[in-house]
């Protein structure tokens, strides 16, 4: 499985596109997996795009991802951001690098969306794109692993 | 599904009765499912009522309460109620009212206890009545949404 | 006075339905007294009904239900409800029932309104269900009493 | 009773020029009733001047001057300022601009007196030009009301 | 007036003997009236005993006794300990010696009630030795003062 | 089900051997199980040992242990340490002791893995002594039942 | 340079007019300038109006006006208000009174615009009359210095 | 040992009488052990008087008058006040009353001085009236004892 | 100045690549500005790009940009990120879209670096992607105009 | 003196058996003293023994279990465990492993009692298991020692 | 420029002798820098002193000292001290020993000017001996490069 | 006893030189010792060196010091620090001037090592130099009481 980059997601991401859609946008999770595998592709990386709710399904796939040898990890921890001390020590023990992304800018929010456990392990964040930051954490990823786009 | 409550019960809500009964009395999480279905026929209402000790789970429910148009949804977070962002966002997605039980009183207890998040999304909230806080609370929303007792 | 309700009211209570009516509903204050009593009645309750602006009026008039034996009390602190020491002394002095009452849900706005002193000496906390809370208040204040509905 | 302002005075500035005069100086509140007449008349305003120590009170007469349609309010909420979010609600139950006054600079002084919930409905503050701080108040009240100084 | 000694007594005091009986003890504030009398007498000083549930009421007596020339204060200001910006001002502006009595230890019951704002214009503190404590106070305001017992 | 512990293991406790083993050490979850059943045979006792990723799986484990009649739980909690309350009020449900067992000293180490919600219903707590923890913990358990080591 | 006050404005001041208009109104920092020159006037005084978006250059204007002799200083520090120690520090080292304005009431706006440097050395404050403020600030300070309006 | 009283000072109070004697006062230790011996002796208790810079020495003392069975105990912690649990637990150790003795009002003094560990062991606290407070806490002693003055 | 594109570098950027390059990176500020000007040109952007250790200068240059029409802005605010409200201020501001961009992920390190007041006026944060931030945060900022790449 | 454990008690644990005995447990500090020498003589190890009320002398202690070259050291902080960063400096300088024992499960009771400085430089931490605790200890050292119970 | 020492002062030192002279002391900042030179030419260092009360010229300077390879750095970063981490930032940025210093002792003053960003980047600090502190810093700094006093 | 200087050392200080020798240095207190007299020579004072791990101790000998009429007092507080308010306490009680000082930068370290309650009472402070730090201390010192060095 060498070249593979998981693409995770928290809770109530497959809601995307019809939950508030002033803040998170119109774009479904259809869509951010599409737009995940396109930028992937000119890479030369394959995609492994999951969603749960369940901070334990969560943390299996990054275990997956870890045992499997992914490249690279990109994880939308959603509501687990700020709360989850068991997903970052998941991320803690993974050796690949690791991508967080927001489709808002939570540093824009609430106070308690802004201290988020999983910076902890990431090596990069980033915030406030709507789905375009997947790409941007894609493209990121890709340089950070010397990748360049093909074709 | 028009016409439907959704009633969600939190972790260990499913010990009601043997859980430290001097502090949340004796009667069961099967009393409480009865004692709602009797309050919200009154109104004309069915009732879904769950109960999880997942907050993943909860999240799902919340989630199909919204996608099948519920009338209304009580939910008792337990202790899920001053963690769970989650939850909070889950219900943030919702349109229809929410309306927040707690068995004891929660503001009497330990401060741990206290800062509900799922207070944020929820029109109002009943804490300290024992089981019959559900059943104010169903009457609640039944007058929230402009029912008036049948027969 | 066996089988008399105090319901109390705090400062600027008087102004229900002309104040921030977006936030706090039209109906008044007038009609927060007719609904405790017809809700009373049904119980065989009757109500004391008042309302002041002055911390030492309610004071005053906690004792004076206490002195006369009433069977259950039923308060809005408004302003006072974070604030106020005094008026928690004056219900933890209190031998019946006390159920707080909020025409807003306190826990979803401003974090000056949220630690309510008078939840610590309150059997149940009520909020958000404008004034129907009231008649939830004393339908559940009944049902704490082992009062059934009449007639 | 269009045209009328009202200044209210809370606890303890009945004993101002003798409280403490090397802080709060030597005028007495006559001499601010007076000032502040002075000052009105200029514009063509009529002043109701008043003082209290009871917090109770100064509700009433902050809603007295809202349902008699006052022009405008000038408060010195005293020790009221940081403890009273009963005098904030009625505050922000009216519809006339409110100014904050202070005669001493309270952001100079001990943290405990630096934070005033009276603020969060007031238009404008003034703290620290002793009792002129009141003819300033007006004077700012009257411009903000587009009154001119007439004479 | 020289040589009055004012003891005021704050929210709820008045149920001193029945509030609590097991915190406060079971001696009424008429047994505290008398007492401080006696004591008083032994070192040749009148006293003015008054009880208020009104903060602006005490406002008004501790105005009054430093408007009559008392020779020294001693206040219980229970529930308003804690909250009372007012009195302290009130307080500040006294020229007599100030001691505040409580009829509990206060700083072994919970945080809230710890932090007293009349302390801060007290010479002393007594609390803890149930009604005794005003006995003391006002034997330690006459050594204070340079009296001695008489007879 | 007499004299059977139950052994808990929390999220990512999977990764034993492998997770940052310069932190956790080298040995695995297999060799964990192998200790407690080795040290609960001494005393007579049985084991039921498992490890989960899910909050919920961990809550229905200890209803289970409470359920069957346990003789004592054993739990590492591991990431949930510090954030669930919904373990706590499950544990709190138990009537039989319940050890807290970590790996390492969570004391010694970052802020917010020190304050347990596990402990407050923990009989005792072991940290730090690596795996060997596990076995001092089911010692110590038998202790406290009375057993004595056999053979 | 008797009979002169400087008028001292900090960061982003020079947008006033365009910048958040319906925050900050749509006068313009020359119409600031020309009401404060029309004001000292009155008072026989003239006035230094200055602008700058540096830290540095303001407390070197502060520190000018200090040894120029300045009779008054006005200053409305806008973005340096909570953060500026040094020019805290130069207003200390100043003789002359200082008022401190702000166009909003920056009590009523976010909590980290609250706690104000410039304040400790403020002899007054004023803030939300808009550009208001400055013509009150210049008459208080002339009102203090014992001046007179003329003609 | 029936009816002795420990009198304990704590770090510095040798120095009663020349340390900061604006703040302390001219008396001297040694007035202190004669004025507590001259009240004891009223009530028919010997005192065993002692100062100790030491932590520990302190904590010794306290088993000893424990262990003799001493009627009461005295205790101005001085510097130990705020930051010995050590002295709480030996406080909190014994089952005579513990008297709590300040001779400044450390309620109005810097806030590292006011949140005693000692009173949580304390049935009562005297504070501020210099070294009489030795005396009222000896008086008050004996009547929480149920001794009258003698002779 | 339609199609300009902003990039304004904080305090000690121009060290680049000298400075703790194990923790900024061996590339340098010259490198930066090449990259965002290849960036930039293949969506059809020109780049205006600037480094100051000035807050008074980052902020002329951030009016600047508004006052020119640019396209966007990118900001790399360095060691003012968390310390300065009157950058806030210039970007609040500003109408067209802002995006932060850190070379290291500061919510992996110390917490005087976490909480930036930039980001509650920026659209998007990238951070931790060395200086390929800034070419991802000028491809995202051309997806948010609706550029697309060119040639 | 190789082979040598140092076991060192805090305050008031010369009390133990006598202090607070539902709290603490009925064994005396000689019973723990033949527990420790018991198990440390299973593994080879003589035990040295101590107890002080004294923090210094618990210091020269530590030392001197560092200058003889001991091969662990077990030590019950009492009430100096959250108060002494001198202790925490002396265990810093030592090289053999530091074991942290309480009798009573100290996260489970009052907040000031949480935060052990011993911790900081605890190799491992015991608490709840009553005097068992230290038998526990010792064989935990043993372990990490790879010291194995003989005969 | 080897054996150059830089000595910068912060924001309003130049004011030294005038400013607060019974805080800062009558030396002016001229005495100052002669008596850096005095004490630099006894170990054969030459000294580059300036002051601003820019921020950013201070960042300048730090950078420049770093580039023009200077034996050691002295810096009084005055009002920038708690409040600037862009100066810390530069100073990070340095290789050679900084010392901090201060004309007052900030440990014995205002809560705000205690936290120092600098001294994360000091090797010493040094406050409250006046301007002597700079002679001591000289001398110190001498110490550490291993220079002997000459002559 | 005239023109001596006490210098007081702290718990854990005797193990200068061997512990933790890559943050406090390789020289031992006896070098500290020798320093200090031979810098003190050279202004003419002798020296009295101690150290202790006692609290109580370095008290008495503080008081030591003010008894005989020392001529200055050099304290390096070590564990002490930051938890002693009874060494406060004695330092307050002193006359001379008091330096404190530390081998190393305290404010680069921990936090629990950095607000220090010696440095209320201190002239001065010295932090980071080593052993160095000392000798600065006392030649600073010697400044402030006007010595010049001789010979």
């Amino acid at each position: 499985m060498a070249k593979t980059i998981y693409v995770l997601n928290g809770p109530n991401m497959n809601l995307l596109g019809t939950r508030e859609p002033e803040k998170y946008g119109r774009a479904t999770l259809a869509d951010v997996d599409r737009l995940c595998r396109e930028t992937a592709e000119r890479y030369g990386f394959e995609v492994v795009f999951r969603q749960s709710n369940m901070e334990g399904q969560l943390i299996d796939w990054i275990q997956e991802a870890q045992m499997r040898g992914a490249t690279g990890l990109v994880i939308n921890p959603a509501g687990y951001t700020t709360t989850s001390i068991a997903i970052l020590d998941a991320l803690l023990a993974c050796s690949m690098p690791v991508i967080e992304v927001h489709v808002t800018n939570i540093h824009a929010r609430e106070s308690f969306r802004q201290n988020s456990y999983v910076s902890k392990a990431a090596k990069a964040v980033i915030a406030g794109f709507g789905i375009d930051g997947y790409a941007l954490a894609i493209t990121g990823l890709a340089r950070l692993l010397g990748a360049t786009a093909q074709g």
